[in-house]
C-alpha cells in the first residue's frame, strides 16, 4: 500500500479478490462482477450484491461485507465517499473504459472530489512470489494433474478421438477431487498439433504422429499447467528430430532459471537452441509464464518487459515447434524457483530420449 | 455502421467477434485476446497472433487475416494507420482502461491523429434480435438441455451429492453433442438453494427439500439457460406455498411479454405477485435476461434501463424466492418473443401444481 499514490485500493480482479479476502466466487462474465474489495489502513470492505451476500460473509471472514444493488454506480460511489476515500487506486488492466468513465464522473463530483488512480499492478507483483502455503497448494495441484496425465497416457489407444481424451481428462480430474480444469484441455493430434491453442476435435489419434496433451486443474483455487507430447509407436523421423530439439531447448532453459536472472534469459536460451537447429520461425510463443491463482500470470518468460526472477516464483517452461499442416511438439514443466535453481513440480516423467 | 460517428468499428468482445466473423476462438482470460476485427466499408480485417492464424483463416472466410506479434501495441497502431482509419469505434464496456490509455496515446500521435470513439453497443443491440438461423440454433440448444434435464430429474436419488449431479449433467451434455456447458451448472439443495448462485457441494440431496437445477449448454456457439426446482417426495408445506407463488409469478410474467412492452414490465408483474404473497424481499434478482452467443446479454428484464421488447428477442423468465438458511425456489424458462407473445423454447414440463 505504501507504494501507491492512493489512500485506498479497489480490487475487482477475481484472482486478486480471492487472494486478499478468501471470497471464492468466480465472475460469470467479465462484465458481471460478483464483488470487489475496498482496502485501506482503517477498513477492509467486500462490496457485493444480494446474490452473493451469504457466501461473502462466510468466506471473507476478515472483511466487512456491504451488499449493494447489483450494477448500480450510485450506491458504490456513496459508499466510497462515506469511507472518506479521496484517492482510489484501481486495477488498470481490468477496469473497463466505460465503468471508469462513469465512476470518475460521479466520484469527481463529490466535494472534495475523489480521484481514480491507475494502479501499477501492485497485487500482480505480490502474487508473483508465492509463500509457503501457496507453494504447497501448487504442489498439490501439480501432483493431481501429473497423476491424471499418467493415467491418460497409459490408456491412449489408436482410434480414440481428441474430444474423448479431453473428456476423460476432465472426468479423472473431477474424480481426483479438483475444482475442475484450470483451462480447457488441449488434445491435438497429427496436423492439429501444429496449432498451439488447438481445440479438441473428432479426429482419431493415429500411430507415429505427435499428440500434444496440455492440461491443468484448479485445486483450492491454485492452477497447474503441464504439457507432454506423446506418440503411439515409433514417431516418423522428422518428429523424432523435432522432439529432441524441443527437449534440448527445455533442459537448456531449465538450467538457466535461477533467482536474479532476467526473465527474458531462459527464453533466449531456448530460442537459441531451436534456432540453431533451423526451427526458429516455428517457435511462435514465449517460453513460459507465471502460474498461481490464474493460469497465466506474472512473470512472463519471454523477450518483452523482462523482470528479475525471484525465489518463490512459479513458472512454466514450455518450448514448442509447430510446422503448419504437419504437426508440432510442445513440452511443458511447471517449476518453483528456489535458491539453487528450479524445482520441477509436474511429476510426470513421460519423456522420450530421442537425442 | 451508419449510426456510429466513426469510420471503422474495432471489435474485441469474443461473442461479437464470432457473430460477425465466424472465428470461434474463446479468449483464455479477459486480459488475453485471441484476436479482434477491424471493419469498415472497404475492408474486413481479423487481427490475431501466430497462435491462431490457421484457425482464423479457415473460420473467418470473409475476412483478411493479419497476424501481428502478440500483445504489442505498435504493430496494431501501424496497421490501423495504414488502413487510413481516422475515427475508430471501440466497445466501451469491454476495452480496459489501460489498453485504451496506451492506444489513444499512440494513435493520437499519428498525423493526422486517429481518435478512439466509445461505441454505443451497436453490436449488442444488433444481437438482441435473433434472425431465423439464430432462432433455429437457440431451439437446438434448448432442446438439448431440456432432454438432458429430463434424464437427470428422472434419475435423482436421495443421497447423491450436488457435485455428482452437476457432473452427470455435464457428461450428458457432452454425450449429446454440445460444445460444453454454457455456464457452470447450479445444483443447490436444501439450505444451499437459498443461494441464487450456489456452487455445487458435497451435500447429499434429501427428500422434501427444494433442489434447484439451473443449467445450460452451448451448441454451435449458442447458449441455453433453464431452471427447475424439484422435490423428492412431498415438499414441506412452506415450500409448496413458495413454489406456487414463484410459478404464479412466472406465468403472470409470461402473459405480459410481447413486442412493444417495456422490458421492465414483466419484472414488475412478477415482483407484484411475489410481493403480494409477502415474499417481496426474497426475490433478490431481476426477472430475466437475453440469451444468445452469451449466456447473459441484452435485454435485461428488470427495473433498470428498460427497452421495448421486440419480435425475435430471446429472454429468460426466472422469478425466484430465497429464504436465507432455509432454501429457495427458482423456475426459469427461455422464450423467443413472437408477434403474439412468448414461445417457450425450454421443453421440459417438470412443474408441480401446488397452486
Amino acid at each position: 500500500m505504501a507504494e501507491m499514490p492512493a489512500d485506498t485500493a479497489w480490487i475487482i480482479r477475481p484472482e486478486n479478490r480471492r487472494y486478499l479476502s478468501g471470497f471464492r466466487a468466480n465472475d460469470t462474465q467479465f462484465t458481471e462482477s460478483s464483488g470487489s474489495l475496498l482496502i485501506n489502513k482503517d477498513r477492509s470492505v467486500l462490496v457485493t450484491d444480494s446474490r452473493y451476500t451469504t457466501e461473502a460473509e462466510s468466506e471473507a471472514i476478515d472483511f466487512e461485507v456491504k451488499t449493494l444493488k447489483q450494477g448500480l454506480i450510485e450506491p458504490f460511489c456513496e459508499l466510497v465517499n462515506g469511507m472518506e476515500i479521496r484517492n482510489l487506486a484501481f486495477e488498470k488492466d481490468y477496469l473497463s473504459w466505460s465503468l471508469h468513465h462513469q465512476l470518475s464522473e460521479r466520484l469527481g463530483s463529490f466535494s472534495p472530489p475523489i480521484r481514480l488512480i491507475p494502479s501499477n499492478d501492485v497485487l500482480e507483483e505480490m502474487r508473483e512470489v508465492k509463500d509457503t502455503a501457496e507453494i504447497k497448494a501448487m504442489e498439490a495441484s501439480a501432483d493431481l494433474i501429473s497423476a491424471v496425465l499418467d493415467e491418460v497416457i497409459a490408456g491412449l489407444k489408436t482410434g480414440t478421438t481428441e474430444k474423448t481424451i479431453a473428456w476423460q481428462i476432465e472426468g479423472l480430474a473431477r474424480d481426483a477431487g479438483s475444482e475442475g480444469l484450470a483451462f480447457p484441455s488441449i488434445v491435438a493430434s497429427g496436423p492439429n498439433s501444429a496449432l498451439p491453442h488447438a481445440v479438441p476435435t473428432e479426429r482419431k489419434i493415429k500411430p507415429k504422429e505427435p499428440i500434444i496433451l496440455d492440461v491443468g486443474v484448479r485445486l483450492e483455487g491454485y492452477c497447474s499447467d503441464m504439457t507432454r507430447t506423446v506418440f503411439l509407436g515409433n514417431p516418423i523421423p522428422d518428429f523424432k528430430k523435432i522432439y529432441a530439439v524441443v527437449r534440448q531447448a527445455q533442459l537448456a532453459a531449465l538450467e538457466n532459471i535461477r533467482p536474479g536472472v532476467e526473465s527474458s534469459h531462459p527464453d533466449a536460451v531456448a530460442r537459441q537452441v531451436i534456432g540453431d537447429a533451423g526451427f526458429g520461425k516455428y517457435f511462435v510463443h514465449s517460453l513460459g509464464h507465471g502460474v498461481g491463482l490464474a493460469t497465466h500470470e506474472r512473470p512472463r518468460l519471454g523477450p518483452i518487459n523482462p523482470v528479475k526472477l525471484k525465489t518463490g516464483m512459479i513458472v512454466t517452461v514450455e518450448p514448442g515447434i509447430y510446422i503448419p499442416g504437419k504437426g508440432g511438439v510442445r513440452l511443458e514443466e511447471m517449476v518453483v524457483i528456489e535458491e539453487n535453481g528450479p524445482r520441477i513440480l509436474t511429476k510426470n516423467d513421460h519423456f522420450y530420449d530421442f537425442m
